[in-house]
């Protein structure tokens, strides 16, 4: 029998879903002579697995806590844990309770949600260029269209976001953006342009989406207040702000168990809850329950640790990009995060040059098209840090030098 | 300052968002004189706790086995959980592969994904009624018009539905059944009804859902064979098959993990991997491994020792009905699953009873009109005998038949 076409009964979403390239890229990890500067994933080697171990055998051998962590629970999440992330926000300058916090699994899904609540079809969402994928990937299922946030000071001009949505009978509905050293292009937001963003938004009358998901790794200067942070300064109240904080314990703890967070005024967590009820009824209680103990026994240690051991593969990175890079190649140096972001000369794309580095120079990494809602960006590329040591990064930087200048 | 007004961005689909009465209803069972017979949750008392301590212990305990648990992985879910999944679909009468399994976070996504991956605003869904309260809620989340589904052989007009659709602009997209001892009725589809779904299907050329939560979970007779066995029967190969198997392991092992599953054809689960990563990128790694471990190690246990357990209880609140209900008052015996599904007369409401129930017998249950799509079905109400025991189960009935009866 021919297989059903399921196709004849897809939403007309369904246009849109496109396998990321960096799924394929990951699969180059199992080879072991490839140098991937392709994913953004912590190295496994600074995971506090001992920390978790003891958790979830604390968890599992108390009969107390055992029948709730394998128990359904509740869609806001394991109270606790939503307390200790209230007081983190706090000590970043978001005072709030655990009444602002929703448990997701991952930042991305907090994406996922936040599109689903703001976007129908033909909605226009401002984010910029170059941005995160896997925000295009959630937001794309909801079917808007982009417009170009210009996060410089002054370089936005809000009636002309209102004029380019109206012409195609569309609205704005929110502004996304990765203030702190964003993937993909490493760049921090300054502080003027935070308050550019909340300007923008509040003439517009949106939301702003902070997707804070690095903010933690900061390996030089001083941290910038969250944006939320700001609109609160401004407002008062977390209750009066338009800021929608997402953030995660993947860059810091560990990815795996899928705990991330939003933090924001009480009457949109209220309506994310209802979503999050509605997808999967709640985040797993266990590693909630493990997350929770993991975070109040070393968190701090955790993150200081990682600052260490990510700053000297960012400044192996940088060296080594001054030693080998040809000319006409650009990059800035990242205050932290994971990323160097490259632009290459304007002829060359990033595509093609992908298929020859990892056939010639065994070097793989992310081109920069992928991070473009408008399709452009080809001659960029996006070089990770976070998975290599000192040692393999100027050996892989130095082989796609070589590449470059041939 | 006033609020940020979020609702005037919302997209036209949180006009459907609504809070679960479940969810006020789970809170009740904080209060230890009430009897509740309101969640469908399994009793903690049976989850096997010590297997999946041992299985976190020895999964974070090994060097080769913690950093994958504790890292990123890829989105169709962990692979030997997958192949032992694709087994034990190939003992219930689906032969198949773990191309054929994708894992999710519970059913409960797995019906969220099929929504999106179907429901464009306006399309039917057809569902029966009553029919899962969670299923209409993720449904409800891409705006679909319902029309109500006959599991009866020979009830239904496929030129009917089609007319009906078409007189509002809509298609029917797909068929969304619980064959086995149904939330909230507790009916089991007969097989001229599995058979009649599958030709209904067939002659709208749409997908049927198969949502297989508690098929495990039979007490008496012998088990039928699921839909999408029925169709691999008819077309020879799960690729040609319409029939999308939706499993969760929630109601077996434990719920707290989120760890479900969806069987179908390679091109089906193909697509749900695109929208699982732009949903959240992959369900808990860890929690796969050990779902995986206890699965092997306990699975047939314990469903024997859920069987004998549940099996009491049931016959308790069957003995119980029998001895305490007015007349009036009906229901039929479940051969599965968690519930009885009573009608009351028909000047009866379930909502106002709920609430003469909780203040004066101090019972809960979920009253049965929030389980219809087309706003039916007040007086009838659904009681789980899942979570109480035999004597706790008499005592509650006893109660709730004394209230009825005044």
């Amino acid at each position: 029998m021919p297989p059903f076409a399921f196709e004849q009964v897809f939403a007309s979403r369904a246009t849109r879903m496109q396998a990321s390239e960096i799924r394929e890229l990951l699969k180059l990890l199992d080879q072991p002579d490839i140098i991937s500067f392709a994913g953004g994933i912590p190295d496994p080697a600074f995971f506090p697995a001992d920390s978790f171990a003891a958790a979830y055998a604390r968890i599992l051998g108390d009969p107390a806590q055992r029948n709730h962590a394998l128990q359904y629970s509740v869609s806001e999440g394991y109270p606790p844990l939503r307390h200790w992330i209230a007081a983190y926000m706090g000590a970043i300058g978001v005072p709030c309770s655990e009444k602002n916090i929703l448990i997701t699994s991952g930042s991305q899904q907090a994406l996922d949600f936040l599109g689903r609540l703001f976007l129908s079809p033909g909605d226009t969402a401002l984010v910029t260029a170059p941005t995160y994928l896997g925000a295009l990937q959630a937001f794309n299922a909801y079917e808007p269209r982009y417009d170009t946030l210009e996060l410089t000071a002054g370089a936005n001009s809000p009636a002309g976001f209102i004029e380019r949505a109206a012409a195609v009978g569309s609205s704005v509905k929110f502004a996304y953006a990765v203030p702190d050293f964003s993937n993909p292009s490493s760049a921090t937001l300054p502080l003027n342009g935070r308050e550019a963003l909340l300007d923008l938004a509040t003439e517009l009358s949106i939301p702003a989406i902070e997707d804070a998901a690095y903010t933690a790794l900061r390996y030089d200067g001083e941290p910038l207040p969250p944006v939320l942070a700001l609109d609160v300064a401004r407002n008062g109240d977390i209750e009066a702000c338009r800021t929608i904080f997402c953030g995660t314990f993947s860059k810091t703890l560990a990815p795996g168990l899928r705990v991330g967070w939003v933090c924001a005024a009480q009457a949109l967590i209220e309506k994310l809850v209802l979503i999050k009820q509605a997808s999967d009824l709640h985040s797993p209680t266990i590693d909630q329950m493990a997350m929770h103990q993991v975070a109040e026994a070393c968190f701090a240690d955790q993150v200081a640790q990682l600052r260490g051991a990510y700053r000297e593969r960012r400044d192996a990175m940088a060296a080594a990009l001054e030693a080998h890079m040809p000319a006409g190649v650009s990059w800035t140096r990242p205050e932290g995060g994971m990323f160097f972001w490259l632009t290459l000369p304007a002829q060359l794309d990033g595509k093609d040059l992908l298929a020859r580095s990892v056939a010639e120079a065994r070097v793989a990494f992310v081109p920069g098209g992928a991070f473009f809602a408008d399709g452009s960006g080809a001659n960029s590329l996006r070089l990770s840090f976070s998975l290599s040591d000192p040692a393999k990064i100027a050996e892989g930087v130095a082989r796609l030098g070589t590449l470059l200048a041939a």
